[in-house]
C-alpha cells in the first residue's frame, strides 16, 4: 500500500496531512475521469501539494472562472487597508458617472456585497461589452434592478466590471496590473489575472459543456431576472471565448478570467492573509471586515441560499468548507480557494470540469479534511 | 381543425399569436368548467382578445379582487410622476394623524411596499370599517405589527385603505375618482374602480367558495398574524358583500373592489405603460421605479415567497409570467394583469373561480405563451 | 371517569378550562415518562394549575434554560419604560468599552434583537468566562461576526451577558437583583434568577442528555458559525455545571440560569403584562414595543426559521402558541412561558427533559388549548 507522507510522485504531503492526500486518491478512484490539483499551506508553507487524474498534472493551469473574484477581492481589500478606497463612501465619489439613475448614494460596500441591483443591464451585456469598456458605461447608466440594499443577488459578470472600474478610478491602473504588482509577483504565485504568454502551454482548457444544463443551474425560468444574468455565461460564443482563447487569458477579467493552479491559489491567499516570515499583506482587521457576513439567504439571481462577505463567499451550512473566519471564493469550473485565519491555513483546488450548481463537493471535502488535520495537529 | 388566426367567434388573434389562443383552447378542453377571457395588446393594439367556457362571454365582467391594486398603483405612480406624492417622504407629511404610535418616520415607499407592518389593526377590521372610513382612523392609530422595514407582509385589505387615503390627502379626491378621470376614461377601458350602474348586467358573480379552504391558503394556524389578516376575506359575510353586491361594485375599493374584463385590464396597462399613437401615461423612469424589486422572500403574512415592487407584484421563479421589467398584479379571483416594457406588451386575464394559493397557473401559462410570441415576432 | 373541574389532586381547573387539563392528561397517557407542570392565569388569577408524571410534583422547580431570557427581558422592558434605557441609543453610550471593533453605532435595539453579530467571541466562551465577568470584556472587544443589522442569529449565551451588563451600567446593580426586587418579590413568584438556598430541595435536575444529539439540534456542520455557538451548551462540563450545581442556580445567569415552576412563570408574566387588582407593571405601549416583530426568517446561528421581538420570541407558523400580540420565551429544557394581551392570559409550562429542536410541542399544544378556552369563554 502506497503511503502519502513526504514526496510521493513529487507530491508534498507533510506528516499529519495524509488525510487530504487519501481523500484525493479516494475521489479519483471513485471517478476515473476526475482530474484535480489540491494545495494546502499552513503558516505560510505547503503541507499538501498534490494532483491526480488523466487531464491535470503538477503544472497544469485552468480557467478560474469566479475564483478570480477572490483574487480581485484581495486586491480591493488592500486598497481599503491603504485608505485609497472607503467601503462606506458612495461609488459616485470615485466614479461620478455612476450617480445616474438613482445611484448617487450607493456605497462601495453595497456594490461589493452583491446588493446594488446591478447584475445586468437592460438588453443584456455581451462578451464584447466586457472587453471593450462598454460594460462600465452601461452599468453606470443603469437603474438598479432591485432597490439597493433591499436584497442581494450574485453579480456573476458585472461585479468584475465594477471592481475593475473602482480600482482604475482610485489608482489609475487596471485591477489586473494592481494585483500583479502587489499580490502575485512578490510571491511568484501561479495564479494570474492576465496570463503571461509563456505559460500558455500549461493551460488545460475546460471542455465546453452542455450549456443548457448550465442554464438549468440557475433554477429560474425564461424571462426571469436570473435568466437574463445567466444569459452571458450560457452563450456558447462567450463561453468558448472565455475558456478557449488566448485573448481572454491575456485579459484576465477580474470576475471570471483568471488562470491558475491550486498551488498558485494557495500561495496568494497564504501570502495575503496568513503570512510566514513576513506578516501577511492584509492585516487582521481588514480580513475581518471583508470576512464579515453581509448577506445571508436566498440569492435573488441564482435562487440558491448564499452567504457573502465583502465580495468573498462565506462557508454556510450546505458548504461548510472552512471556519466562520474564512474568506474565499469558488468558480463555476470547480475551483475553490480560501484562507482561514482560525487555523492559519490557505487552500487551493482546481479541476477541469464544470461544478454542479452550488459548488464542487470534492473541493469542500478536501477542504474539510485539511481543516481537520489542522485542528488535530 | 379549427384555426385561430383572425376573427374566429369574433376573437382577435393576430398572426404570430396563435399560440395564446391555442393555449386557452387547450385549457378549456382539459377543464370544461373553466371560463376565462384573455387579452393581449402589443404596441398599443390588441393582438389577442379571446374568451372561452360556459360562464364568461365576450362582455362579461368579474370582481377583480387584488388585481384592483394594480389599477390603484398605476394611479399612485402618476401622482409620483407629477410630483404630488414623494415616495421617500413620511406618510405623516400628507396625513398627520398617521404619525401616531411610532409611525412618524414611515415613508410612503415603506407603506407601498408592504413593509409598514399595518396589514391589520388590533381587534380586526370589518367590512363596515372598510366602507365607512373607520379603517383610515384605526390604521392611523395602530402600532405597526412588525418594525417597519424589518420585514414585509401582504397588506391584503389595508393597502387599499392606505393608498386611498394618500390620494385623498394629496388630491382632495378619492383614488377611484382620480383613476377614473386620469387613466380609465381617456381610453374607455373596461376596468373600473367603481362600476357604473349601466354595466351591472354584464357582471358574472364569482361563486362563494368554501372559505375554510381559502383560509387554508394562508398556511398559518389560528392565533397567528396571518390568520388575523385572513379573517376579513374569510368572513363569509364580507366575502359575499364584496362579490355579490351592487354596493361594493359601485364603491370599487382600491385594494380589492374593482370590476373588469380582460380587455379592460390590458387596455389600462397598455395605455399607462406601453402607449401607441400617444406616449404612455407613465414615463419609463416612473415605471422602472415602481417596478424595482423592493422585497423578496417569505411574506410575513401569507407565508408564501413573494416579490414586490412599489405595490406591484414582480415575476419570480415560481411565477415567471413576464420579464423582470414587468409591473402587474393578480387577484384571488384568478385574474392577472400586467405590462411588460421589455416586449411592449400588456396582458389581461379573468376567470370566475378563486385561484389556488400563489396564483392561477393558467393565467401564467397564457402570459408566457404571449411573451414567447412577442420574442419570436 | 375523573373530572377536572375545581380541585382534583389539588389541581386548579376553572370551569371552561377543562380542555387544558384534559390535554395534559392525554399527553401523560401517551408517554408515561412525561412529567410536567402547566399553569394558566387569566385576568391575573389562576384558572389552571396542574402537574403530572413521575418526576415533577406540585412544588418542583427546574432549570429554565432560555426561558430565563423572558424574565430578563421583562426587566429590561421596565428599564425602557422608566426611561433608564433607550432602545435606539448606542450601547456604547451606556458601556463605552463596547464601541471597540466597529461597534460604536450598534444600538440597544440591535443587540436585543439578536442582530448585533455577537453570538460568540473568537476562540469561544467558556463557562468560566460567563461567571467571572470575562465574557463582558471579550464581547466588548469582539468584532461582530456579521454586519450588525444585516442578519439575525440567536445569541444563546451572549444575550444574557449583554442584557446583564446593560442593566449594571444603567442601574449599578445586577439584572438578577433588579428582577428580584421589581418583578419577582412583589408577587412572590416562584421563578428565580438566583435561587435562594431554601428552595434547593425542590429542584429536579434535568438529566444530562446525549449532548451530541443536542449539537445535532443546531443543523450546521463542524467549522461553522453555529457550531461555535453550540460549543458552549454542548460542552458536557458546562452543561453539567449549569444543570447540576448549586453555584449556577444561586447565580441565575440572565440568559439561561433561571430556576422556576410553571406557576411562578405564569405569575411573573401575569403580573408584568396582564395585571389584576393593580395595573400590570408594564404598560401596553412597552409590551407592544417589545412584542413588535423585529426579525423573521432563517436564524443565522441555528438555521431554524425564527421570529423575534425585542428579546422575546414571537409565535410563528411552525409554533402558533399564542396570538401575534404575545411576548414570551421557551427554553432548551422544554419550558415555555408567555403573556398574551389579546386574551389577557399568562402561561407557564415546565418539564424535565430537553426539548427537540424548535421547541417542545406539548407545551405549544397546552398553550393553544388554553387560548381556545379563553376565546370560547
Amino acid at each position: 500500500m502506497r503511503r502519502w507522507v513526504g514526496l510521493v510522485d513529487d507530491w508534498v504531503v507533510e506528516r499529519g496531512f495524509e488525510a487530504v492526500a487519501d481523500t484525493l486518491r479516494r475521489q479519483a478512484e471513485a471517478d476515473p475521469s476526475f482530474s484535480a490539483q489540491v494545495c494546502v499551506e499552513v503558516g505560510g508553507a505547503p503541507v499538501v501539494d498534490a494532483w491526480i487524474g488523466p487531464e491535470l498534472d503538477r503544472d497544469s493551469l485552468v480557467c478560474l472562472f469566479s475564483s478570480s473574484k477572490g483574487l480581485s477581492a484581495l486586491s480591493l481589500a488592500l486598497l481599503v487597508q491603504r485608505g485609497r478606497l472607503e467601503l462606506d463612501r458612495p461609488v459616485a465619489d470615485y466614479w461620478p458617472e455612476f450617480a445616474a439613475a438613482g445611484k448617487a448614494g450607493i456605497t462601495v460596500r453595497t456594490v461589493l456585497t452583491h446588493q446594488a441591483g446591478l447584475p445586468e443591464v437592460d438588453g443584456g451585456l455581451s462578451w464584447k461589452d466586457l472587453v471593450d469598456g462598454h460594460a462600465e458605461e452601461r452599468l453606470a447608466a443603469q437603474r438598479p434592478l432591485w432597490r439597493p440594499g433591499s436584497a442581494f443577488g450574485y453579480h456573476a459578470a458585472t461585479l468584475g466590471v465594477l471592481m475593475g472600474e473602482l480600482c482604475r478610478r482610485v489608482t489609475g491602473e487596471s485591477l489586473q496590473a494592481f494585483y500583479e504588482r502587489e499580490l502575485r509577483r512578490p510571491v511568484d504565485a501561479d495564479a494570474y489575472l492576465g496570463l503571461p504568454e509563456e505559460h500558455e502551454p500549461r493551460v488545460v482548457e475546460v471542455p465546453v459543456p452542455d450549456l443548457s444544463a448550465l442554464a438549468g443551474a440557475m433554477p429560474v425560468d425564461q424571462g426571469q431576472l436570473a435568466d437574463l444574468i445567466a444569459g452571458l455565461i450560457t452563450d456558447p460564443e462567450a463561453y468558448t471565448e472565455l475558456t478557449h482563447s488566448r485573448r481572454a487569458r491575456a485579459l484576465g477579467l477580474p470576475a471570471l478570467g483568471g488562470v491558475g493552479s491550486a498551488r498558485g491559489l494557495a500561495r496568494v491567499y497564504s501570502s495575503a492573509v496568513i503570512g510566514a516570515d513576513r506578516p501577511p499583506v492584509l492585516d487582521a482587521a481588514t480580513v475581518a471586515e471583508f470576512g464579515q457576513v453581509h448577506c445571508d439567504g436566498t440569492d435573488l439571481c441564482s435562487g440558491l441560499v448564499q452567504r457573502f462577505g465583502v465580495v468573498f463567499q462565506k462557508p454556510l451550512p450546505r458548504r461548510p468548507f472552512a471556519s466562520y473566519q474564512a474568506i474565499g471564493h469558488d468558480g463555476a469550473g470547480g475551483s475553490l480557494a480560501f484562507a482561514d485565519p482560525q487555523v492559519g491555513m490557505a487552500f487551493g483546488f482546481i479541476t477541469n470540469r464544470l461544478a454542479p450548481p452550488g459548488g464542487e463537493p470534492r473541493a469542500d471535502e478536501l477542504a474539510r479534511a485539511a481543516r481537520e488535520c489542522c485542528l488535530r495537529g
